[in-house]
């Protein structure tokens, strides 16, 4: 029998596939070269960055020459934020939603408390940015509008088609965080219509530390790390050949079967939810039911808190808010921003699933899970 | 016979240590939990990323709470530059050298166009750093004074300890970019007096995109990249856990013997030199003799360009200035700020040596270029 737990916190990190790491390896050992050296050391690592960056820019869509290799989504969206605004200090103004990640949310502040005007723009019940709210907010101030692809909490996917929009016709660059989305659900930059996409390799079976961001040609962006020149001047500093290659080939798989994985991922996430859903009354489901990852259930247990419910599962490896905010028992925000109230809200677990899920996991993780509920009910009574 | 030419460019990049690879490894394979996650998979990244600054912390001397993860040397300098003259707005100057890398030249010239005064000292003809200049140059006004350990075109060792006492004295942060030092001699924090120490992985046989910042407990600092709490808030983003953990292994592996390790390079760095300076009347050499780093030898042919030398000699694989700026012909800034001549300067070949280089490369490498800079002199004849 495994000892480690069920792991149904893929949205918090993957593991790195195999054959990922077996393409990594050759550029941690034999092949060490530093990109920018002209010799043939050098020249072997450049051709395997060359080739990554086709095989991410396959997987969204764009040129090869659109993609900003970064340190993760973090720094991609910190570059995307920072960039555009400090390109275009004649717009002083910033749109975005009350739910997106700190790597958004934090960056917005720091340019509030630099004197930009930043607009926050609600959900709706179902974790759904208000598009009218955005159409009022965006005007020829807006230097950005920056809004995430989908939650990590609820999974919910955004408007951001409709955003882009919005955006193009205010003259204002649009930015989208896709660290949740890029190799769950299909994501072409084109068909969104966005200037920025951020991209986080360690959510795509890539190792943690390396991400991306695709940039249209033409859009004004200032480089936030300064340097040689390295990524256009864009991102300097040595390039992590090694992560760099993961993420190419961890893009060129995702891009595999995108389709019959996004469907088996949701059938397994369903079963998940109907086996939980018949046994506990009152469960709530977070989010938009359809508009949402396939692999992504957050829910809400009646008369519990989350926490106390994984406390009582330990064969489930899974989280209650963000696992950057671990630690706190504070309701996660994109919960009570849908308006849902404070004590339901801290009933929240989110489930999230990935390609090494089965059945049998499902199966097991939601009897731990009921377990754990009803002994929590029964001490209470 | 070895296809691969001869490594004479560890200042550009080093290769990885098997060592630092296998430790690596399981964090690639089983070990993938982000550290941020309160469950198994979690805890047991963390644990392995609390090790790993313990090592980092081990080999410069602090404490491991004094060890701030990056992205690599560059983003490292980035923070320190940004980070202190964000929080000390109340001290616009920065006080710096004219021969910095690129990764602290260019954060200065930021803060210029952002309205710092930044002063940039000169060196002198061995490529130190004028130290009266800089005690001229600082003041109560200065926020910052930024100098590298040891130059990585020269290997130049700066007078740190005393640049350290003179910021002290003025009430200014004292950063160092040291690079191109820690794991080639020794570097103690607490002996040199600085406040801020750089460190890149991938010169001291650690993998492409780790570093590290040293930051004395109580210096002012604000963190670059922003969002959820990491590495004390000063430094956000899912941790790289697995070059976490190579740095980490890289750090105690370069504690181990260092000093007989460099007494070793000097050898054999005094050999090619020895060898070279035999067969070449005129062959010139960069910097002080003396103080520099164990494994560098900055040499200038006479009447050839380096490149041109290089390019007659491809059993060797090392660079005329720096890798940051290959494919350019103007000649290294730091050897003209030495006051070197433009036409002398552009005969310098950099040769750096390391853990695998031996006698054998050496003799096989003098003999490549002397055969290279004769044919050259015949061709001119």
């Amino acid at each position: 029998m495994d000892e480690r737990p069920i792991y149904l916190d893929y949205n918090a990190t993957t593991p790195v596939l195999p054959e990922v790491v077996d393409a990594m390896l050759p550029y941690l050992r034999e092949h060490f070269g530093n990109p920018s050296s002209s010799h043939v050391y050098g020249r072997r690592a450049q051709a395997a960055v060359d080739r990554a960056r086709q095989q991410v820019a396959g997987l969204i869509g764009c040129d090869a020459s659109e993609i900003i290799f970064t340190s993760g989504g973090t720094e991609a969206n910190n570059l995307a934020i920072r960039g555009v605004t400090e390109a275009r200090e004649d717009r002083r103004a910033v749109v975005t939603t009350v739910i997106e990640h700190p790597a958004t949310a934090q960056p917005c502040a720091w340019l509030e408390r630099h004197g930009w005007r930043v607009t926050r723009v609600r959900v709706d019940r179902d974790g759904r940015a208000r598009v009218e709210e955005a159409r009022a907010a965006v005007d020829a101030t807006t230097a950005l509008v920056t809004v995430m692809h989908s939650n990590n909490e609820t999974g919910v996917l955004q408007p951001i088609t409709e955003l882009a929009e919005i955006a193009r016709d205010r003259g204002a660059v649009m930015h989208t965080d896709a660290a949740q989305s890029v190799g769950k659900v299909p994501v072409h930059v084109r068909e969104l219509g966005v200037d920025l996409l951020s991209i986080a390799g360690h959510k795509l079976y890539a190792p943690k530390g390396v991400g991306a961001l695709y940039v249209r040609r033409g859009t004004p962006l200032r480089p936030l790390v300064l340097g040689a020149g390295h990524e256009h001047g864009l991102r300097p500093g040595t390039e992590n050949v090694a992560h760099i290659v993961g993420l190419g080939v961890a893009c060129e798989l995702a891009s595999q079967g995108l389709g019959q994985r996004a469907v088996r991922m949701q059938r397994l996430r369903d079963e998940l939810w109907e086996r939980l859903a018949a046994q506990i009354p009152g469960l709530g489901l977070n989010g938009d039911p359809v508009r949402r990852l396939p692999n992504t259930l957050s829910v809400r247990f009646p008369r519990a808190s989350g926490n106390e419910v994984l406390a009582g599962a330990t064969v489930v490896a899974a989280s209650t808010g963000s696992a950057c905010h671990a630690g706190h028992e504070s309701a996660p925000g994109v919960i009570l921003a849908m308006g849902v109230s404070e004590a339901k809200a801290l009933g929240t677990v989110r489930l999230t699933l990935g390609r090494e899920t089965t059945v049998e996991d499902v199966k097991r993780a939601a009897d731990a899970l009921i377990v754990s509920w009803r002994r929590i009910q029964s001490e209470r009574r």
